[in-house]
């Protein structure tokens, strides 16, 4: 039974060659793969940006597809190189806790280190290119119908690295949480899911600021900052037809709070 | 009878993984589909860049293609979900101008309104993303042979939004017209269609400034200011080498003139 | 004998639908053929960005692969438009140097000049696209067999346009190379490959400063400077978790020296 469904998501950005050698590796390894690319402008290094990203995209794919997750700052230490198995299909990367997110949600069925040497690309790997090398012809070798358990040692998944945001605290009149993410059009994306806003009326407050709740980005006036539960199920701070992160100069990390009303 | 072909045009940037995320519902539904993606470079909100980038590129796509446009200031607002069937194919996207340039030149055959919720991802849409929950769902059905006239309600193209651009004004000695897009090399594309400058020698002024004619950017010197009829049949304001726009301060909508020699 | 994969390597950014346009010629004339980007953001005009980029990634593809190279300050003069072959496969663009890295690695073993206007878009095509009306036609006709003596006349490959750095020139106490390219990851990549450094304990400076030798970006502090062997085989100045060509200043072309320990 083959996988015919690999995504990509890494932080090379698109100047350089590195995602078409990638996909060049996988194609010829797997010619029948269909690819998906689902960012490539993480930002070098963030590795909670990816955890996000791919976290709010994998359960759009079709089942089964594989989802080749590379961004790598520890690329040739000991970090470890390993393949997941979900309900979903496959998470192949390195074990910095880019994956923590999706496995909050779907907790891994299986799990290997990629150390069978069989199947990386060449005996001797490059030391700063791992998703050319191993990543790559893992994902293409899955689609090919190869167990996960040929592709290495099996891992308990209890040991795997963890990188999540702390759950919203309550407070005496409601939440406090932080921006876990901020995307293209300067939407602050919240850690506050829309299961504990439901049933109540709510006051947003980033520091001093009252935030209006509202259910679209077009339903305040242009240029009004608004709050919406945004498409993945999380609270959103929005500027209609603005850039809210950059009106309220807001940053990952930042907090907000809800108070009902 | 099938039409594989899909593109994509949207302002969503390459950062998130919203591009990713609708390709994902996309191809959960019609695995056979065929992508390609005009732009997501679009800047945040600018429907007349959408018309413009999606009016000069979708004769070039396969017979047949369905083009989904998402650049959707209004989401969730009352205005309205269309597809819309043309000679070449079909336009999937909100009602918003963002059509009415390829409308100009290939007028509809059949319009309907998006509100047949049974070809929604989901009967409760997400009122942000509707790219994701109808748009891109849309688009695969139509991939899939559904008829158009199953996705909702038919609208007269006549009520369809319209967002174009002047005509080119004639002068006592020539046309005056604007700029209506400036592109990745800085190139200032103006209203004017090689059809209106054929048979006459011209001059051409950006305000105070005349730029020489020239059949090719290389046809001056390197950093030599040129216009040229470009490759989608409009006059175009040229550096040599060089990026016009920032030498002349050009934006999208101003004026240029041209007067017979 | 078919040939159905293509890459695309351009400088046309990914903010216009110009990519979008060729895949939709490359579709309409080779609906079989699988598209892999290369990159589409070489610098505006930067021929010698394209041909480092190619170059390292072209022995990545499937073998047969047809590479469409567009980087193209001279369109429409009189610059060759050609098409060559390789033991790997195609190359389709200019004749303005960019294949060079490539044919140093891979002789050519046929040429042609794309002037079978039979085989472009259109018998007048535009003067500022040749990458939408001969080339990409040009590749697509190669994927659907058509073989490249028929595309055009041949051409000696011996008068193909080179661009090429200098080899790295010895000095009493090793090498002086130059850089010659900078990846987003700020990773100064020089001429000296990992075959003339073998075997010997080396150090390496630029300018002034002497940047120690490493096997893995993270084989020393975060921040810290540190010279590996990368990915393509040529040694590079990176700085762990950071932007080297920032922190040094350093441009292509900058010098760097290496002198054995």
């Amino acid at each position: 039974m083959q996988n015919p469904w690999i995504s990509l998501l890494t932080d090379f950005g698109l100047q350089d060659p590195y995602v078409g050698i990638m996909k060049g590796v996988i194609h010829t390894l797997a010619p029948q793969a269909e690819l998906i690319d689902l960012t490539h402008g993480i930002p070098p290094q963030d590795v909670a940006a990816a955890r996000f990203a791919l976290m709010t995209a994998y359960s759009y794919l079709p089942q089964g597809t594989i989802h080749l997750a590379v961004v790598d700052p520890g690329v040739g230490s000991n970090r470890r190189a390993v393949a997941l198995q979900i309900t979903q299909g496959y998470l192949v990367g390195p074990d910095n806790g880019l994956f923590s997110g999706v496995l909050a949600q779907s907790p891994p069925l299986a799990a290997v280190q990629l150390n069978n040497s069989r199947y990386w690309r060449t005996p001797t790997p490059s030391s700063t290119f791992h998703g050319r090398d191993i990543f790559a012809p893992a994902a293409a070798h899955l689609a090919n119908g190869i167990p996960l358990s040929e592709l290495g040692d099996p891992l308990n998944p209890a040991e795997l690295t963890r990188l999540d945001w702390p759950e919203p605290q309550p407070t005496p009149s409601g939440y406090q949480a932080v921006i876990q993410a901020i995307d293209h059009f300067g939407n602050c994306i919240t850690t506050l899911p829309e299961s504990l806003l439901r049933g109540r009326n709510w006051r947003v407050w980033v520091r001093e600021t009252w935030i209006p709740l509202g259910s679209t980005f077009a339903s305040s006036s242009v240029g009004n900052l608004i709050a919406v539960v945004g498409s993945s199920g999380w609270l959103e701070i929005a500027q209609n037809q603005g850039n809210a992160s950059q009106a309220l100069h807001l940053r990952v990390g930042d907090e907000i709070r809800v108070d009902w009303a």
